[in-house]
């Protein structure tokens, strides 16, 4: 059987450089000990979880060209077709330094800026891919230059193209994306209070912010809740996992890999209940390791039959927020 | 006329990423307002700055390829021959934390660990180099896996070859390298202190320091001072120069520039006198600038004009330190 396809769009690509170092001493020289260099953001992640999945994926996106090795040395071992747009300078570099402590401290360097005509490249690539493709996966933040309302307007015409967008942003992008309807959504539970502009502390609180979003012609809306696990609204009604207790080593990635799943599932036309087992299953591992990657199959079954699926909630008996 | 060639020598290059910040709180999320991204190393700088005054220059050095891609545009910026040898992983990154206050937090990853493969591979690529070359720089730091001591072997092994070796390092890797006694040293005050194992603070400590260093058969000894110019011993004696005065914007790079200075008046037959006012001019423009570069000629020519040269010295009137 052909393999499934799909596409995944990191418009803003990121490198992760983590650093070990005793003690961070700000206005002195400060070595590190042990280092890794790695391809982040969220689309590229979902990408490599896909690909390992067993997908046939295409990743697209605006990379800066000063710094793309690490991200074609991914591609390559992982058999992911690279549709980057090329744009000059460096995409962002996220330094990581973790003190013997375990303090961490992040300095986030600015990524490339973005023209018109890389905002147009990028525009005509999507239209490109669509020709070939019907699942979109569009994950991350946006690069200085693009608007939220482009990338809204991207998701708008692919889904009048009837393509299935998967949309999984924060702040002003997930405000706008959210405008164009995407097939899915899915915000953590921060994402989905910063997104109302207050606070929702309570699931049923989060349930009816999912539901305002679900009336507005979202068709999946999936809640991401950390060791709580995953919530999801559809036409079918509400549905909720648990995923075991894990031990957590970093929760980077974990909602970069449920998104994959969630797409994994689309791909194989799974119901459900079977998507969001998967899903919640290979997210929960994800959460015990240092960035994403799918694990053996072994251990995959085994956390897959720990997972619980609890009873359906009713849509509207909520807390309206509005 | 054809170029002079020259082969400049990296073998632990690195990447300056410089960031602007207020300031550097630890354990929290720092946000870059501003950065650059550039190749560093002392052999890649010299390799810029001898192309840019029209030699022929091929770099070499051990390159990661992980990060490469700066330092593959810097090259073809240039139009310098790239004949690094290739390892796994990221060469050196040096982060350096600006803050508003003018404070500096340098934080320095490691780099490549080279392999015994790689190091026979850089042997070769040296003497495959030397079949067409004369003139070699060395300089900068080692990379870990490769011992001071082969690398003190390559400068003999070319030596014995008749090239003409300039070589620009310190501490472990300068102490292994004078003992093959190459063509030229450049070592600065503190480097040369370090050497001999105790401060030197006065120039004819350090005259002595490099009298016994020209005994052990090193024939140009350079010693640089900062603002207070440069010191040459070859087998006609001293020769010193006084640079004007400079606005400072940064030292970075500067001693390399001087080195590329040297090398331009070997490959170009021109005297002592003549080489070191051109090498100290140099020199002294590059403070004014971030990074390395050579500035256009008028400015150069109204530089040169005011470098002075001091009376020569005699040799052996120095207080020894040995």
């Amino acid at each position: 059987m052909a393999k499934p396809k799909v596409v995944a769009v990191n418009l803003n690509p990121a490198l992760d450089l983590t650093g070990n170092l005793p003690l961070l001493e700000p206005g002195t020289v400060n070595l590190i000990s042990t280092s890794t260099l790695h391809p982040a953001g969220k689309g590229v992640n979902v990408a490599r979880v896909l690909a390992e999945l067993g997908a046939a994926v295409t990743v697209t996106g605006l990379l800066g060209t000063e710094n793309q090795d690490p991200f074609c040395e991914l591609f390559a071992q992982f058999g992911i077709e690279d549709a980057f747009v090329r744009v000059p300078g460096s995409s962002r570099i996220n330094v990581k330094l973790v003190e013997a402590s375990g303090r961490v401290s992040d300095i986030n360097f600015p990524g490339v800026v973005v023209t018109e005509d890389d905002v147009a490249a990028m525009a005509q690539k999507l239209f490109e891919l669509a020709e070939q493709h019907e699942v979109f996966v569009m994950a991350g933040s946006l690069p200085v230059g693009l608007r939220p309302e482009t990338c809204a307007q991207w998701i708008k015409d692919l889904k009048s193209l009837g393509k299935k967008v998967l949309f999984d942003s924060s702040n002003d992008a997930l405000k706008a994306g959210v405008l164009a309807s995407p097939w899915l959504v899915k915000p953590n539970d921060e994402e989905l209070s910063a997104l109302c502009g207050k606070a929702l502390d309570t699931q049923p609180q989060l349930r009816a912010a999912a539901e305002r979003l679900h009336r507005q012609d979202i068709r999946n809306v999936v809640v991401s809740l950390g060791a709580a696990g995953v919530m999801w609204l559809d036409e079918s009604g509400w549905l909720q996992s648990q995923p075991p207790k894990m031990t957590v080593v970093s929760t980077v990635g974990a909602g970069d890999t449920l998104v994959a799943g969630l797409c994994w599932g689309a791909l194989n036309d799974w119901n459900k209940q079977e998507t969001l087992t998967f899903a919640t299953a290979l997210s929960a591992l994800a959460v015990t390791q240092v960035g994403v990657g799918v694990p053996d199959a072994a251990v995959l079954q085994q956390t897959l039959e720990s997972v619980q699926i609890l009873n359906e909630m009713p849509v509207g008996q909520n807390v309206n927020v509005e």
